[in-house]
């Protein structure tokens, strides 16, 4: 974490002892059902950009997390993806308006509560997807504008279109972009999974609850491991049903 | 909270010491700003109906924050709304195949993973507004299928027809459809309120974080207070303006 | 048709002038593509409810054509429906505040333009659908708002949870209505089939005009027989493919 | 026209009578319905980009029209919006995977309808707003991939969040971009106003009947004339307001 004045580890056990408790009035109602893999995966990706990923932006997350686990685990879902030909969509944020007096803009009311303005369209070194996960030709970079990448994108539409029923979603923030993104993607009718060492934020404690309630009540949290070995499985029935 | 396992209050001041620190950061990088209010509000109430207000259902929510501080709370904001002339939205949800096996339903993928078969639509009395908070002529009760009062309703455009600027959500949960109907009113392009003690949920710690995180990116957390103050308010200008 | 100042017969033939003209020229450029049936479908059926079916509303449509055309043809494909498992989604329009006067009302801008004040969701005989095509058990009665049934609905969600990927549409008008729902339906990534015969208007021409640029540009126009073909074939390969 | 087989003048008288049949039918029944100037009005201007409003391409529509009547009358409502304040939208297509083979493709399924594949988004100067009608600054280019300007975009929330209440359609096709962008601003609750000469095709017949249609149940069709007598007006309003 990225501050001293809350010990990481005292608040991930306090944590855990209301995840604890909520855990046990959510299995008594019925919460918590898996949701599984379905047939025809695609990764989305959300918000791996520069001014996410690397140092001295105010969106900067984590850094440890970031380059510790994030990253290298987008690799691993790269690589399983671009083996078995499945769908990869990178998104990004970026504003063509980002004067906040201007009469109107792209950036529409979201800069009244966090600084998007800093994320001009003409500076391409910030929204540019990391370099370490580069798309690759076949890819698709989408720009959106708001938290969600369904919301006011194409997103559910072109999964559709491409018999896509599973979406791995990773990046961040938890809090934020990727949360909607995940609801928004079971309100589509997708089975939603949350790639748990690919999710990251900036505060302490956020990915933690915000993966718990994920996991309560829209998406599954799995591990790369599991996602990985599902997308190498995937691939193959996929080619077979051909 | 309901749960004895854990200590609300040792949970409220490790969660305190969390915010705090993340505070630090946000102060910092330009979030938690504030949006404020508009010139033409309405009130959107999320699933206050029986099934979540009322004890005995697997949806039940808190009872003590339910019965002490929702309900009273509601009634002071409806009281406004009503001297005034501001639009009321009551949110309910219920399904009309409930039959998990059944070859298609409106429930779409959510019933993997939460219990909504339990809210069939024949079964009135589970879906309708809590009586203590009933409609009245001319307010309008909105049946959705997902968690966000707006994804897959007219209620953006509703709002938007009838010049609304600003809405005021209140409900349960925090963690689920009260927070989807947040994130998607700013997006929609609405000033979004989220008031403070008419927020409720069924397990520990989870108002306090997902608030918490709603007031950091999505919309201002106020209080019944300046809620209704403001209410009052809008309602002498909306008339002076006409 | 419904007038005689406009000699049904001459229109048809100065209109076919009008398509073969415009055709050579699709042609030429690539347009009016077939885009095929899928292998998973539903039948649409939008609006086939009283106040559109029967006489005596300002919506009742050309009733030469729902008796002789519309309302048989669609019992011939609600039969494959019902004997292959397809799921069937019969959709109608009605307003809960319908007094054009009030502060805010659920049918939004749309009474500035056609008189939807007429359909009160007070007087089910006006919505509910026509009893000779009555939704059975498992079948879904989609209540929309706007013209398209997908806008402001949770259609597109439903459906994808579903694994559908073909949509059958039929009803009234093709206008509005019918021809709103297949852009969005294609939009949403569905395979849209506008069924030629089960598909109707109230005014003259409007039916032509409109199925003909929805097969240029939106979807394909196919024969009732065609889409019966079609639906008992694809429930043999889905039960062969399970 | 384009084409010589069909008499436009003749097509014309012919569409004329059938419109004057369904006017009568309208009328009688309360539809054809003014919708009416709203307070705050946008300019939203659909794909009048090159691929569309030069020749030599297949998207290429009537020459005449676009240079003796859209470009002028656009140039005109420019000038009136730029001199009052009021917000512009450009929206122009293109994709970004245009190998219709490609695994998946955000041109979705249209393509299987029309060329869209044409439109590459490498190719600016097919999708760059024509020079005549060029983007100044504080204007927005909106990147859409489907019919309408609203569908999978921001346009609706962009909007709201700027307070507009009106927006003025223009561009082309009729068939197919304009009229899905002005079925869907109706709908998400905002003014909708067709400017005549500003709408425009590429096949004979389908500006008359669908401009009929939108008029008798989507939008009011008005002159530029009284658009930019509007603009102008608004534009006082506006100011006196605040």
């Amino acid at each position: 974490m990225q501050d001293d004045d809350v010990d990481a580890r005292e608040l991930d056990r306090m944590l855990q002892r209301a995840f604890d408790a909520s855990t046990k009035i959510y299995q008594q109602r019925g919460f918590q059902r898996r949701i599984g893999f379905g047939k025809k995966p695609a990764l989305v990706s959300v918000d791996l950009a520069n001014a996410w990923t690397r140092p001295g932006n105010p969106f900067t997350c984590d850094q440890r997390a970031m380059d510790g686990e994030i990253i290298p685990g987008m690799q691993r879902l790269l690589k399983a993806c671009r083996a078995h030909g499945h769908p990869v969509i990178h998104v990004t944020t970026a504003y063509e308006i980002t004067d906040p007096n201007a009469p109107f803009t792209d950036m529409g009311l979201w800069q009244c509560k966090i600084p998007i303005e800093v994320v001009d369209l003409q500076r391409k070194e910030l929204w540019a997807i990391d370099s370490r996960i580069a798309p690759v030709k076949g890819e698709y970079t989408l720009l959106k504008k708001r938290a969600s990448a369904f919301h006011g994108t194409g997103l559910g539409g072109l999964l559709r279109a491409a018999g896509v029923d599973t979406i791995l979603v990773t990046g961040v923030t938890a809090t934020a972009c990727v949360r909607t993104t995940i609801c928004d993607g079971l309100a589509d009718g997708f089975r939603t999974i949350a790639v748990k060492e690919c999710i990251g934020d900036r505060v302490p404690g956020a990915v933690a609850w915000n993966l718990y309630d994920i996991d309560a009540k829209f998406a599954d949290v799995e591990s790369v491991d599991t996602c990985v070995k599902y997308l190498e499985g995937a691939g193959a029935t996929a080619q077979a049903a051909e």
